[in-house]
């Protein structure tokens, strides 16, 4: 049985506590959260601490807070040589106070309350001090059904970077297509098989054999007509932007 | 049983030959290539033109040329008062030459050779200057298991130009991602289930939702760091243009 406190209730608090909650192998001793911030989902089932003099003792204190928050969090938490871990993309396993055993057990995927997680679909990136915590974090991953990356800081960043490009920077061009269709009465339900076409594609080919649209075939013409449909400039500004982008990147010019 | 000249061979027209070949309710007549590029790939159970005067007799004739040759195919199409369809985003139905009863079946997918479709998730979009051929062009999607959406020109390019936001822009970002992660000896598979997550969550939320990360936040920190990682200038340029896009559609600054 691997005993866990979940310090923090956000997004990936709230996603974790409800991926783990069911397992016959994890179970969560306890929850810590600030007296000031307790969230209305907090479940009823678990104890919750509102001090960290009050932390029970567990095989693994998984901090679920903000990244600025994880220096101080840690430095909270009394408790001596236990392993504590982060969960930040962006954030060094050092920052973690050095007390304690330090890790860190980033899952790297988007989560949103209002959307339910398959933690199978959840790669869990660990980063740990000694091979014991490894092979911890690594049962705590297996028990969720998740596959694991043991990476470097260095390496979680980048990662974390790419990230933010194919998520947040992607979704912000759905967005845009959102737009695009409610201004001109078009359901962008239509737009749903190709947005998730073009994810699946990345199952048979690269990016780069991926790709297709005028600016790829140096098609000037109808980059030229969509130039003249936008009407936002920003909206235009970030299609010239990736034309020009994908047309060097194919040897071809707009 | 709805007869089909296809005229075109290129990525719709392969996938689009290959999606009619195994129906009951709708027969490939014959497949107009020209001489000069007579593909490899070229069926051998299905009789091919490379003549205009030797067009065989069918219900519809779907050029599957590209967007510049839609005009010219169209008027050495010397058959009268046929439904002749054209398969473009972004061409207007009148583009087809007069002498024929005009149309547009627009598959809104993207297509490549080497990636297989489910034509169940390709929504056709349908215009034509009378009830019978859009009654004729409905039942074609419906027997490759398609929903249909009556758009008209204007809609259909909006719509056209939205996909190249999501998927032809969309697929630029998985390409940075994928050089990024190269860039650091990261595998860029890890990324594949946040790639797919990003795509599926719209089945839940709107964009504007699903949003999440460090520009949303206004979280200048993060920003701050991700930019000092960066190396590559254009990288750079993205970043800040979508963290600046993103900041100010949720109120925050960075």
């Amino acid at each position: 049985m691997i005993r866990v406190v979940l310090i923090g209730y956000g997004n990936v608090g709230f996603h974790l506590y409800h991926a783990i909650k069911p397992l016959n192998d994890v179970e969560i001793v306890q929850i810590y959260n600030r007296k000031s911030s307790f969230p209305k989902n907090l479940p009823k089932t678990t104890p919750i601490a509102n001090s960290f003099d009050k932390l029970e003792d567990a095989d693994v204190y998984i901090m679920t807070v903000s990244d600025d928050a994880i220096i101080s969090v840690s430095q909270k938490i009394q408790l001596k040589s236990k392993l504590v871990v982060h969960t930040s993309g962006n954030t060094s396993m050092h920052a973690i106070d050095k007390k304690h055993r330090r890790g860190v057990f980033y899952p790297l995927q988007t989560f949103s309350i209002q959307r339910q997680i398959n933690f199978s679909e959840v790669p869990i990136c660990i980063e740990t001090e000694n091979k014991e915590d490894e092979q911890l974090l690594q049962q705590l991953a297996e028990h969720l059904g998740c596959t694991t990356h043991k990476l470097s800081t260095d390496q979680r960043r980048s990662l974390h970077l790419a990230a933010v490009f194919v998520n947040n920077f992607t979704n912000h061009l759905y967005r845009i297509g959102h737009e695009l269709c409610e201004s001109n009465r078009v359901p962008f339900d239509i737009l749903k098989p190709l947005i998730k076409e073009t994810a699946s594609k990345l199952d048979d080919l690269t990016p780069f054999m991926a790709q297709t649209g005028p600016a790829k075939r140096g098609d000037s013409k109808t980059v030229n007509k969509h130039l003249e449909l936008l009407e936002n400039e920003k909206q235009k500004e970030v299609y010239t932007t990736f034309s020009q982008l994908i047309a060097n990147l194919y040897g071809k010019e707009l």
